[in-house]
């Protein structure tokens, strides 16, 4: 079990805080704004009031016992950027930090930053891919053209075995698992009936991929 | 090749609409700051600014002959329930909309939204469950307690085959690929010997999965 602080409790910060907290880890949310601050109250350890541009404020609050600090200050760059080299210069090993943009992650690097993270422009990317092809759920982008997909297999394909489909020559990929309602075949062969509604995850090239999205 | 009109363009909405311009369609990005506007035109088919709150004007832009809407209007919930409710009403088929929390994605819903994305809370629980575990790199959540993971592969592990190592005996789970670099192998067999560095894809049961996290 790890001790988290996390800084800023937006819509980021508090889903960060929240889920490290209902893994069972010690989490210290903070936030500038008091009513935010209520609000997280009941789902992590300790959630307090301070701005994390104050370095008395977070010495005061013991910030360099915890392991990681994860900084999710969005609009306001400087004080982001205060936050992070505050963190750091408090001993605390390990900072995540949010940035707006590429030159924010350049700066939050240079002051010490660990690890920086683009929550929206990630989701963006997955939500467009999501989109274009609405039989992706879920995918792993293993190298910048292979991937892992999770797909609902196509109306064609309904009761027929794999053998009869065969994905392999048809299309170059892989089917790795298929899952049917709560039950997952992980190691799926050819004998094996896809029903309407099942769901594959395959592996391949993203040229083949791209074939059997619809 | 699909019409994509994109309502908001800040940090999540510019990166839907980027990413769904290079895969190869048309997006229309529309936003109520002409200096936003400015910096995205470039990447985009086409940016207008608009207030997309202002009917008239989305009647005026051709809405309602494009296929898919996002709505990406953050802080202003009312103004993002408003634009999808023009949207929907003016005949666009697939609508999706951003939802600040679960209110909001109620009511957007009701009035006719065909996909609600929560952005910040989705990328908060991906980077709490990477935080946690060091060696994940990614994962895809089949079923609420069986994934794919992509890890890195534990120190002990190198120069070892997969027979020695046995994941499946010791933590039954299975392994589905083995990534060396650049080179990826999907059908891994007891011989292969891992390497330091080497990203394995893994599947099984969470708890299963938790025994190999670092
Ligand atoms: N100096 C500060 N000290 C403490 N908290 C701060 C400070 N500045 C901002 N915050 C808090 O950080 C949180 C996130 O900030 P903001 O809402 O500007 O970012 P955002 O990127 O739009 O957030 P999200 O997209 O995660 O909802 C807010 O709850 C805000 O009160
Ligand atoms: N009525 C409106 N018409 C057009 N655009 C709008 C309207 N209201 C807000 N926007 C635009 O929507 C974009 C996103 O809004 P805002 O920055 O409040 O959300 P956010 O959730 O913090 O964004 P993100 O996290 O994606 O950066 C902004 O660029 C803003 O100018
Ligand atoms: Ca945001
Ligand atoms: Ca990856
Ligand atoms: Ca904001
Ligand atoms: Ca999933």
């Amino acid at each position: 079990m790890k001790q988290y602080i996390v800084i800023g409790c937006g819509r980021f910060g508090s889903s960060v805080a929240k889920t490290l907290y209902k893994m069972g880890h010690d989490v210290l949310a903070i936030d500038g704004n008091e009513e935010i601050v209520q609000h997280i109250s009941d789902e992590v350890t300790h959630a307090v009031q301070a701005d994390a541009t104050d370095e008395h404020a977070l010495r005061t609050l013991g910030i360099r016992n915890f392991d990681v600090a994860v900084i999710t200050i969005g609009s306001n760059i400087q004080a982001s950027i205060m936050a992070t080299l505050i963190v750091k210069d408090l001993g605390v090993k390990y900072v995540v930090a949010k940035a707006q943009n590429d030159m924010h992650a350049k700066v939050l690097y240079k002051i010490g930053a660990d690890r920086v993270v683009f929550p929206e422009r990630d989701m963006g990317t997955r939500v467009a891919h999501n989109l274009v092809s609405t039989n992706i759920l879920d995918y792993i982008e293993l190298a910048p053209d292979y991937s892992i997909m999770e797909i609902s297999a196509l109306e064609a394909w309904s009761g027929k075995t794999l053998l009869e489909i065969n994905v392999r020559a048809k299309y170059g990929v892989n089917i790795m698992a298929i899952k049917q309602g709560d039950l997952i075949n992980v190691s799926p062969n050819a004998k094996d009936r896809i029903s309407r509604g099942d769901v594959l995850v395959v592996i391949g090239h993203n040229n083949d991929l791209k074939k059997i999205q619809e």
